[in-house]
């Protein structure tokens, strides 16, 4: 039922290329943690980032932006209405959005957030095993952010969480695992060392609503975007010393990706 | 009327000399994407960042600062008093301050906001070809954060926003122009690669409050700070590979230049 | 009454060790300028970080994490009730815990947070010397956050401190010193250009968390990070070109740090 995917796969490619061609203008309502490392993401990839955060504002903005990401890691009730603001919007114009529910089901005020936040039909979910088990309703565990499970017994879970909410879901690991509830797709590369970078796989959700704005449908948005993500960070993790230059070297490697620069790319980092 | 600056410039040299002599303190209100990288930059070239955010600080603290930098990006309600409060502060105390109209136009909470700044009388408005156009009265477009416009169509607009306010104007872009209304100085340097580093012109706007705090005149300030950032971002890119080790090299760069390391760093980046 | 640590010592490695075999969950309510680099030095040091701060989180959070990282940096009123509702259910689950008063004694605000903070017993309190005189009542100077005096002058006021609240406190400049009243430790190391690395000391801050959370005192685990980040930073700026570069080193090198790759950090860095 799994088929995995090889880079270069011509539809990945495609989509690359259009990411680069349309330059889609990403509103993300994310975490403090990341901000930054999340906009240098989405500059890199090809993409527009906007950190637009005032709910006086992000009604306006989700419709022209081209998608959306939420990430609540670490809301406080002060960005509650922002968020809800901006997923309405979302839903309302047809703009794609991402979730991304960091340690959903740990903290309960989150949670809730996360709750009210589904009813606004989020286009593609993108989390850890121990996130998406907890949205499926499976009891799981989770350490903070990080999960405590395999992306691969998450995957009965995503299919299920995928089923019910309509959702594209996007299960991140060793492996990354995307479903639509039917088909599931398994994505390797990536390396271990992503783990001790923070936000990056906060900048994963972002990459995929940049692909979310210029793919032909959500799942294949969110395969594009997770197989071109793991490439630059096996790339980036052959130059890298430890996780401080991993961060840099991923930056480079999601602006080198696929461009004329490839070959060299293959050689330099 | 428009003449260009060609480092090494005297005038120049001398402000990035008195910038390390005095180490000017910079009180920073800024948008939450770029604080680390702001406080980065400005500890690189020299200066001393103080990002002193809460309302009942903000009145105490921009007197004994020697600049202030307020960057809307991204202001919340929440944020409005303590920007409010700043710019009234070095009004009042003599403090040179500068104005980052991040998205001025485009958002409607933003604009009012800048524009109660703008009572306060900035000494320096720092902004992309959009930002100023839209801040003079002039339609443009922007995508974001992004300027749609380029920098050489905004030198009538910020001639005539740098008449209407008193304060000096720099446009930021392929090449930057600075203006008091009369006179009009293009800086060339640079990278168009900078434009794949989040808060690369935001830290630019810290780095002009930081030569405020030491220039002879606010025009004087702008334009120093300008050549010097922009050789320091020509430098950088000399030796990056991506965005990432781009933003790394920068602050390499902005810490290198000028001292009696600068042959080192013809050599090394 | 002053001794000085030599690395290796076999206590701090053995302290590093289990850190490393715990992977402490440190929970941060930090400053926004570097709550992405304090959340990657404890990634690369070992330890997991989750900067939850929402009030409604807080106190859920600090009694299943290993330690508690609170710092007043960039603290509005929206944050009081979070850095206190933290630091209360940590004191009452015994979770230890590390203040960084930030600035304190030079802006009245934060000052005033401060004191209710210390009514919650704080396991260690790390400063540089302007903060930990102002703690200790003697009058000082500060320039925004950077201390204007030598850390050997606040050891009066550290054993002082120390004696009147009964944590452990550590002061940073060009040599630590860490005390619990009694005993003093000095610790060297570092490099004078981390002082250009915003964050760098409020990332010690964290490191000194996450030790604590495993070490056999609080006393000890303050001399143990004290000890692994100054020697990390030592070698970082043998490698760094500038403040960039060296922020990445030193993430590097806490993560490279006293592992079996430990050699090969002696050659590539």
């Amino acid at each position: 039922m799994t088929t995995q995917t090889v880079w270069p796969d011509r539809t990945i490619t495609d989509d690359l290329s259009r990411l680069r061609d349309v330059n889609p203008l990403v509103h993300c309502v994310t975490n403090l943690v990341v901000t930054n490392f999340t906009a240098n993401a989405l500059l890199a990839i090809g993409a527009s980032p906007a950190m637009v955060v005032a709910a006086e504002e992000v009604a306006d903005f989700a419709p022209v932006a081209n998608a959306l990401l939420i990430n609540v890691g670490t809301v406080t009730s002060a960005d509650v209405d922002a968020m809800l603001g901006a997923a309405r919007a979302a839903r309302d114009a047809g703009t794609p959005w991402v979730l991304d529910p960091v340690a959903v089901g740990a903290l309960g005020f989150r949670t809730g957030v996360v709750e009210r936040l589904l009813e606004y039909d989020p286009t593609i979910i993108r989390g850890n095993a121990s996130e998406i088990l907890a949205l499926a309703g499976e009891a799981s565990g989770s350490k903070g952010a990080d999960s405590t499970a395999d992306s691969a017994d998450a995957i009965d879970g995503a299919q299920l969480l995928a089923a019910r909410t309509g959702a594209v879901v996007a299960v991140t690991g060793v492996v990354d695992y995307v479903t639509d509830g039917h088909e599931v797709v398994g994505i390797t590369g990536g390396h271990e060392l992503l783990t001790k970078v923070t936000g990056a796989g906060c900048a994963l959700g972002a990459v995929l609503a940049a692909f979310a704005g210029v793919s032909a449908s959500p799942f294949q948005a969110a395969v594009s975007g997770s197989a071109v993500y793991a490439l630059a960070g096996e790339r980036a993790a052959r130059v890298a010393v430890g996780p401080g230059s991993l961060a840099v070297a991923l930056l480079d490697s999601l602006f080198l990706i696929g461009t004329e620069h490839d070959e060299l790319l293959g050689r330099r980092t």
